[in-house]
C-alpha cells in the first residue's frame, strides 16, 4: 500500500474528506527553507532506525533498507538531484515519502514512535550544534585578525575616546584588543548555550512520550548528546534553545556594529585613521571621486535585522499554550536569516581587517591637542597629596586658560603652571607627554605597552592552542 | 568606449586601482532581492529619458533608443530571459548595463542628472504605490468575507467576551463586523500614507540636486505624483515612507492575529464554535485523529516577523547622519518580506473565512449559563431609580447566591429575586432573556439587531460602491 | 448605602466572597500611572452626567451635584490634596469613590450606562488629543530653531556627505532645512492620526452597548469628536490609536536621533563644526579637560526606549481575542514614557540649537579637498555631449591621478586636464569652484542659494502663520 | 577648598565658563532611578578606599574617615533622611558630595584612580549579582508551587494539547512539571551569566587604566569577583552583561506568558479546568457577575514590556563607538523596569498557584471524546507489524467513520474495528482506554505515572537540597 492516503492525499490524511487547497499547501509549506536541515534530518532518522532495530521494532533487514535508502537520498540531495515538493510540506515528509517510494513498506516504519514534533526539535538541535561550531571558528577568525593588527601596530598611539571626544591617549593595539575581549565573551556564551541545550528531545513523540519500547538513551549517546530531555511536553513545546541562540547572534552583531561604526568614522576624511583596501570598498554611480566604506555600513545596517529576528521569535512564542502550536514553524526563517547574516558579517570582517591599513601620521597628529594628558596632570597633583577632586578643579582651570589662549598644556611654561598650584615642578613635563601618559597606565588591563604586550601574547597563545 | 572601466571593473570604477573582491561583491549585492523593482525602475527611467530629451540633454533619437531598449529589456525580464548578475550589484546597474550593451552610447546617457540615491527612492515609491493598491484590494476582500458571514448568520446570538469570560450576549454578526471596522482603519491609514509620500524624489541626484537643467515637475506629473520633494538632502536620506508603510502592515497583521486567536479558540473542542473546512486544515504525522487550525496558527505566528521587520528598519535608520548611507540598503528585505507575509495572510484569511461554518448549536448553548444578563438586571433596577453602583452590588449578591446553589438567573423565582430588592417585579424576566438583552442595546454601535442590520447594510453598500 | 460592598470591599465586589489579596491589589493597581488622566476623566464624566440628565436617567439636581462634586475633586487634585489610593485600582474608581463619598447616592449614578472599558478608551483619546496638540507645538519649536539657524548662516557652505564621505558641497542652511522637512512630515502624521481617532467610544459600555436610552451623538459633539465609533465591540477592544500614536513618536525620535548623531560628530575635535554652549554640555568626573555633547548622546540613546515601547504594545495586543482583556492595561506605561521622552527631547533640542554656534572656519576648510566638485566636472563634460557614464569614468581617472600626486582637482593645469579629454576648456575652472558648484544646483529642492532662500522664506512664512 | 568649582558649579566644572542650564540638569539627571544603586555604590567605594590606603594613596586616617562617612550616609539613606539632588546628576556624585561635605578633604580623595565610567560598571555588576540571587529564589518559589500542585494532583488525567486541539491524554502533574523544566533552564542561564560577568571592572578608570599604583586584584577578592576585567577600554564600553541579563529576564517572562495563557484558557467557562481563588481575581465595574483572571492576563500583557526593554538596549548600544558614550546611561531604566516586572510576576505567580484549584470533573470530562487514543491504536497495529504510516492511515479512516456517525473510538464494536484491519483483536480495548494510554508511555520523559513520580521526586529532592 502506498504512503498516500485517500482524502487529503497527505501522509497524515486518513481522516480527511477533502484534499488540501493549493493555496493552503503554498501557505503552510516550509520545505523552501527547512530543506537546509536535510543532512541532520537524515542523521537523526538513521540513529532512530538503528534504535528501532535494536529494540525489535523493525527487523535488521528493514533497518538496513532504511539506512541505505536514506544514504541514497542524502547523495541525491547533495548532488542537487532531489526534488523537494512543497505539497509534501516540509523536509521531514519529503524525505520520508522519498524513502517509502524507494524502499517500500520498511520506509513506512521509520516514523514508528516519533512525531514531527520531536523530530524537528531534534533536527534543529543537531543543525545548530554544527552551526555553533562554525560560528565559533568565524569568531576565532575575527579575533585572529585583531591580534594580527595589534601585533603589527604595537607601540602606535592614538586618542582614546569617550563621548566621541578625545579623552586619553591609548595604544592602538589596546583599542583593537578590546574587540578581542568582546568576541571572547561571544564564544563563551555559545559554549554555555551548547551545554544547556545538548539533550535529545526525540522520544517525546507528539507530546506525551510513546507506548512503544524505544530507547532514548542509546540514541542520545549515538548522536553525541549529554542526555535526554526530562519532560516530553516541554520537549516539543520548547524553543528556548533557539531564542538563546538568536540572542548569542545579537551580541555578536552588536559588537560588529560598534566596530563598523568606528571603521566608518575612521574612514572619513575628518578622522582619516584608516585606509580600507580598494577591493573592500565601492564607488558612486554619480560621484566619480567617491570611495565608500560600504562593508562596515552594511554590517552596521544589518544589526536591525538580527534584533528584528529575536523580537520576531519572542513575539511568536509569547502566550502560546503547551505543547506544539503551528506558530512555532515560524522559528526557522528568522533564525536562518540571522545565522547567515552574522556568519557573512564575521567572515567579511576578518577579510576586510586583513586589508585595512592604519594611517600613522593621522593617528599621531590626533594625539596632539585635545588636552588628553589633563588626567595625568591631576594624578601628578594627587601624588603630591592634593585631594583628587581639588586637583581635578585645578587642572580644569588650567585647561580653560589654555583654551582662551589657543594653547595646549605642553605650551605652558612652568611658571604659568605654577600660578595654579605650587605643587607643580619641573618634572611635570614628563607626565604631560603622550608616551609618558600611555606607559604610566600599568595596572592590569591598562594601556601601558608592557600590559598590552602581555595581553597580546595571551591572546596569541590562546588562538594558537585552538588551531 | 565601454561602460566598464579599468580598475574595479564597475560602472563607477574610474578611480579604483583594484577590482572588487568576489566576497565583497557577494556581500554587497542586492540584486537577488531588488530585482523585483525592475518594472518600476524601467518606468522611472523612461520618464527620466523623456524629460532629458525635452530639456535638450539628449536627442530625440537617443531618447527613442533608450525607450525601445528599456522596453526590450522589460520584455526579456518578464519572459524570464534576463540574467541578473550579482557583480553588477543591483537592479539599477543591471538594467543600465544591459541598456548600454544593447544600444551603445545613448545608454550611457541615461544616468545624466540622477544618482542611484534618488533613483532607488523613486523606484521604492512607485513600487509601494502599486503594492498599497493591491493591499487595499486584499483588505477589501477580507472585509467582504466578514460581511458575507455577517449577512449569512444575521440573528445568531453568541457570548461576547471580556477577559475570555462570557460577559454579555451579542449578535455573531456584530462580533464579525468589529473586524470590518479594524480593516477599514487599516485602509484609511494606507490612504493617508499615500498622500504623504506621493512626491517625486528624482532630481535630488546624489544629495544636492543637479546643475544640469532638468525639469522635475514634468516628471512628477508624468508619473502621477502630486508634486516634487522639497529638499534634495532629505529626499535621499529619508526612509519615513517605508517605516510608515511597515507600520501600516503591522496594524493589519495585529488585527489578523486577533482574529487568528479567535479562530483557534473557536476551533477547539472546548469552544466548538466553528468548523474550518478540511481543505483549510492539516493533520498530524503521528496522531491519526488530528485536524489542526494551521492557517490561523501560522497567521498568528507570523505577526512576530512583521513586527521584527519594523524593529529592524527603525534600528537601521536610528542615528544615521545625512544623507545616504549604505545601511539604508537594508530597508528592502524586511519590507518585501512583510509585504509578502501580510498579503498572503490577507488572501488566505478571506479564502478560509469563505470555508468556515459556525456551529449554531454550540453558540446557542454557550449563551446559556454564565449570568450574561446580569448587567441587564442592574440596568433594570437603574430604570427603577436605584443608583447604578447600588444596583451593581445587588445583582452581584444575586449572582453569588446563584453560584452557591448552582442555578442561573432565570432559574430564580420572583419572590427569591425580591428578597434582594423590592423594585423587582414580574417584568424582570423579559430583561433576563438573551434575546431581550441583545435587542435592548439599540444605541449607535450597539448589538441590537436593528443596529447591526444598519451597520451591515452600510458596509455592504460601501464595498459595492468600490467594486 | 455606601459604594463599598461586602466581600471584596471593591465597588465591583458584590459577588466576591473574599477580599482581594494585598499583593494582588499592588500587582493590578494602575493608579500610580493612570492618575495623570484625572483631568480628562473628569471632563468625560461631566459630559456623561449632562447627557444622563438630558435623557432623564438622572435628575437635574443629581447632575448638578455630580458636576459640582467633580469640579471640587478636580480642584483638590490640582492642589495636590487628593489622595489616590492603590486599593481603588485606577483613576476612574478613585474619582468615582471620592464623588460618592462626597455627594452620596447621586455619585453612585454616574456609572449608569457606561463601563470602565469605554471610559478608559474615552479618557485616553481625550488625553492624547491634548498631547498631540502639545507635541505639535514642540515640533514647531524645533522647526523654528532650524529656520533661525538657516537664516543666520545663509550662504555658508559645508560638505554634504554620503557614507560619511564628503560628497558634494551644500549650503549649511540646506542641510538644516532637511530637518525642517522631516519634522513637517511628523506633524502631518499626527494630523492624520487625529482625524482617524477622533470618534467617541463612550456608549460601548462593557462591549455590547447599553440598553439604557443614552445619547452618544450629543456627548460626541460636546467633547469635540467628529462622531461616534461604529461598533461597540471594536470600541473597547481597539488600541490602534495608541499604536499609531506610538509610531508617530517613533518617527519623531528617529529624526531626532539622526540629528543627534550629526551633532555628536560635529562636536568632535575631528569635525569641529559646532560649539554647543557650555550650559548645554557636561564634564567628566575624572578628566578635567572634557566637555561632552551629553544631550545629543542621550537623545540618541533614548531612541531605543521609544522603539521598545512600540514593540511592547504590539506584542501585548498580538493575539488578544475580543474584546477587552486586562493585558490592555499595559498600554499606558510605554505610551506615557514615550510621550515624556519624546517631548523632553524635542524641548531640549530646540533650546540647545538656540545655543549652538557653527565654526565657519572649519566648515570652509572642510570644503577644500575631497574632490567634491568631481560630479560638476562630469556634468561639464555631459554638457559638452560626452555620455554621462563615460564622463564619470574620465573624472574617476582624473581623481585617481590627483590622489597619486597628492593634489586637488583645482591644482591641475588645463593641459593636464586636457590629457583626459579634449572637451575640457578654460571655463572648466568655474565649475570646479565650491561656490560655483553649489549655486549651479538650481533645480527645485536643490542647494543653490536661490532655491534655499525660497525654501527658507516658505518655512518662515508657514511658521509665522501658525503662531 | 570646597568640592564645588567656579563655572558650572559641578564637581567636574573647572573648565566650564557657565553654569549648566536647569533644563539640562533635569534632562541629564539619572539620580531619580539610579539612586537604587546606593548600597552597592557604597560597598564599592569602601573597598576602593581600603585599597587606596593599602597602596599608600591615602592615609589610614583618611580611609577611616571615608569608611565612617560612607557608613553614616548609608544609614541616612536607609532611614529615608538623605536628600538626593538632581543637580548633582547621579547616585555617585550625590554620595561623593555628601561625603566631602561631611568629612572634608579626605572625601575629595575618594575618586582617586577611578572614574564614574568604571564606578558605574562596578555598581551595576554588584547590584545585578544580588538581584540574580533574588531572582533565583523567586524562580525556585515558582518551581516549588508547581511541584506542590503536581504532588497534590498526582494521578489526575487531562488532555494534552497540540494546536489547542486535544491530542493525547497526559497526567496533569506531567503538564505542570513541564514548567518546572522551563524555570530550571532559566536558573541555569542566570548561573552562566554570573560566571561570565563576575569580573571587577574598577581600575579601568575613564578608559585607559590609571597611572596611580592601585591594586585591582585585591579589590576583586574583597568584593567576591573571580578576577579583574582584561581590557580597560572594553571594561567601560561593555554592556553585554546587562543585555544578557535582560535576555534571561525575557526567557523567564516568555515562560510565564505561556503559563498565563493556559490559566486564562483554563479559567474560561469553556475549559473550566481551574478555579483561581477570589482573592486572586477581580470584578467588572459594570457587569456584576464577572470574575476575571486579571493576574495571568496582566502577566501575559507585561511580556511586551520586557521584550521592549531588551530591544531598547540593543538599539541603544548598536553602533556606539568605543568607549563610554552617554547613551549608555539609558541602560538602567529598561533594566530596572524589567527586573521589577519579572520579579513581581514570579512572586504573584507562586502565590496565585497556591490559591488555584483544579476542577477534576471538567478535566475528566475533557478526556472523553476527541479520539485521544488514536495514536495508541496506531501503535497497537505497529506492534502487530503493520508499518506505522499504514497504521496511521487505517486509524485515520476509523476516526473519519466515527465522526460521520457521531461516535467515539470506544463506541465501536470489535467487528466494526476489524473491518478496517484484521490485526485488531479483543485486547484492543485496553489500549483505547485513557488510563491505559497514559500509563503505557513509560519511556524517559514520558507521561506514565511511574515516570512522572520519578520526575516529581527528583524535583522535590532538588528543591529540598537548596533550601
Amino acid at each position: 500500500m502506498s504512503g498516500r492516503q485517500q482524502g487529503s492525499g497527505k501522509l497524515w490524511g486518513g481522516r480527511f474528506a477533502e484534499t488540501t487547497a493549493a493555496s493552503v499547501e503554498a501557505f503552510t509549506a516550509s520545505v523552501h527553507y527547512d530543506a537546509r536541515l536535510y543532512r541532520h534530518d537524515i542523521v537523526g532518522s538513521k540513529a532512530h532506525a538503528r534504535m528501532l532495530a535494536r529494540q525489535g521494532l523493525i527487523t535488521a533487514a528493514e533497518r538496513d533498507a532504511i539506512l541505505e535508502g536514506l544514504d541514497a537520498i542524502l547523495k541525491e540531495i547533495e548532488a542537487g538531484q532531489f526534488e523537494f515538493r512543497p505539497e509534501l510540506e516540509d523536509v521531514h515528509m519529503n524525505i520520508e515519502k522519498a524513502l517509502t517510494d524507494r524502499i517500500g513498506p520498511a520506509g513506512a516504519k521509520l516514523h514508528t514512535g516519533r512525531s514531527r514534533n520531536d523530530q524537528v526539535a531534534l533536527d534543529m538541535r543537531l543543525y545548530l550544534r554544527d552551526e555553533a561550531d562554525r560560528l565559533d571558528s568565524l569568531l576565532a577568525g575575527v579575533q585572529r585578525a585583531f591580534v594580527t593588527l595589534a601585533r603589527r601596530y604595537l607601540g602606535v598611539i592614538m586618542p582614546g575616546y569617550t563621548h566621541l571626544q578625545r579623552a586619553q591617549p591609548v595604544l592602538l593595539s589596546h583599542h583593537l584588543l578590546a574587540y578581542y575581549e568582546m568576541f571572547a565573551r561571544d564564544r563563551s556564551r555559545l559554549k554555555d548555550w551548547l551545554a544547556r541545550m545538548n539533550f535529545l528531545p526525540l522520544g517525546a513523540a507528539a507530546l506525551a512520550g510513546t507506548g512503544l519500547p524505544i530507547d532514548r538513551e542509546s540514541v542520545a549517546r549515538e548522536l553525541g548528546f549529554s542526555g535526554v530531555t526530562a519532560n516530553s511536553m516541554d520537549s516539543t513545546a520548547d524553543r528556548d534553545f533557539i531564542l538563546e541562540f538568536l540572542f548569542c547572534l545579537n551580541c555578536i552583531q552588536i559588537h560588529l556594529s560598534r566596530l563598523a561604526e568606528e571603521l566608518v568614522l575612521w574612514s572619513s576624511k575628518e578622522f582619516d585613521f584608516i585606509r580600507i583596501g580598494d577591493r573592500y570598498c565601492t564607488g558612486s554611480s554619480i560621484m566619480p571621486q567617491k570611495k565608500n566604506p560600504d562593508i562596515p555600513e552594511l554590517i552596521r545596517g544589518k544589526t536591525g535585522r538580527v534584533t528584528g529576528a529575536l523580537v520576531s521569535l519572542l513575539m511568536t512564542v509569547k502566550g502560546l499554550p503547551l505543547t506544539y502550536n503551528r506558530d512555532l514553524q515560524e522559528d526557522k526563517e528568522p533564525l536562518f536569516d540571522s545565522l547567515d547574516t552574522v556568519s557573512s558579517c564575521l567572515a567579511i570582517t576578518a577579510e576586510m581587517l586583513d586589508h585595512t591599513e592604519f594611517n600613522l601620521t593621522s593617528l599621531e597628529a590626533a594625539t596632539e591637542g585635545g588636552f588628553m594628558t589633563a588626567t595625568d596632570l591631576a594624578d601628578y597633583l594627587v601624588r603630591r597629596q592634593m585631594p583628587f577632586r581639588e586637583a581635578h578643579g585645578v587642572v580644569g582651570r588650567i585647561v580653560a586658560r589654555c583654551q582662551e589662549q589657543g594653547r595646549e598644556l605642553t605650551d605652558l611654561r612652568l611658571d604659568e603652571l605654577q600660578e595654579f598650584s605650587d605643587l607643580i615642578e619641573e618634572d611635570v613635563f614628563e607626565v604631560l607627554s603622550i608616551e609618558g601618559s600611555v606607559n604610566s597606565r600599568t595596572t592590569t588591563g591598562g594601556t601601558a605597552l608592557v600590559r598590552v604586550e602581555e595581553a597580546l601574547r595571551r591572546a596569541e597563545h590562546q588562538l594558537e592552542q585552538e588551531s
